[in-house]
């Protein structure tokens, strides 16, 4: 029995939008099995308006297409009314791409792009359930300080967590 | 010399949103002097939004009308993908009805409601800069504590404050 050597994974990163990625957001975002159908509505929303709007919208994105196909994002985007604060409102990684660094790779990009534009800081919000322990850990991991804990925030029991990284200006 | 006896002020709370309030809160926020030509625009635009997608906007008035004009008011909504914490987006009152309660009682009545839709918490996020004491003062009189502060956060120097009132069932 020959093995077959599993061919590279080639992956490209983009950060154009395109109609397409409204669907492709919402695989990747329901097939994490992390949100509600509330959470990914709205997901798929902001992509229609940053298509609807362009960069008015005030969201920018970054999607990792993994042999052609996207398989992770992040949408960010300054805070209205900071002039160097931008938050990071979505990251998400397809299932069969977690652990493979995927995630870590479109942050770092996220982060690299928000220094270029002159951003000071990173905000990411998430959810104090056992649920998102691993979502916590790779905040820390990425070099996110808990900033904030909001107890009983999105329900009774279920916290929101403010995680922030300061960007330095080296990178 | 008679004296003349200042008329008793009529006092009238909506909470039907008018095409006109969209000038209105234009002029009292932009009458405060506390927030920029950016945050005036905002505000206008929360006003436009709930004209355009009613309640599906998210967004909630309550106008204070003394003698027929909009003097004070408020915006506030569920914040999304929460169940019971909700977001005090925009307090106002004009110049020249500030230090007569006015603010106060549109804080009543928007805690009143927020209780009666089910609600736990109220967020209220203002700066830390200087001008603002009165505003955090505000809030800490109105029994709100002080959830988080998040340095650097408008700008460099200029933190956010995250005020929370939690609310009892009974009021």
């Amino acid at each position: 029995m020959i093995e077959q050597k599993t061919p590279r994974t080639h992956i490209v990163f983009r950060e154009a939008v395109l109609q397409t990625d409204i669907e492709a957001v919402r695989g990747v975002v329901a097939g994490t099995g992390f949100f509600s159908a509330e959470e990914v509505a709205i997901a798929a929303e902001l992509v229609e308006e940053r298509l609807q709007k362009g960069p008015a919208s005030g969201y920018e994105f970054i999607f990792a297409e993994v042999d052609g196909a996207v398989k992770g994002y992040s949408c960010y985007g300054l805070i209205p009314c900071s002039t160097v604060s931008w938050d990071l409102y979505w990251i998400a990684v397809a299932p069969d791409q977690q652990g493979s660094g995927l995630g870590r790779k479109v942050l770092d990009l996220t982060e690299q792009r928000i220094r270029e534009a002159g951003g000071l800081a990173v905000y990411a919000e998430t959810s104090g359930r056992e649920q998102y322990t691993p979502t916590r850990g790779f905040y820390g991991r990425c070099g996110y300080a808990t900033g904030a804990v909001f107890e009983d925030f999105y329900g009774p029991g279920d916290a929101k967590y403010v995680f922030v990284k300061r960007l330095d200006r080296q990178g």
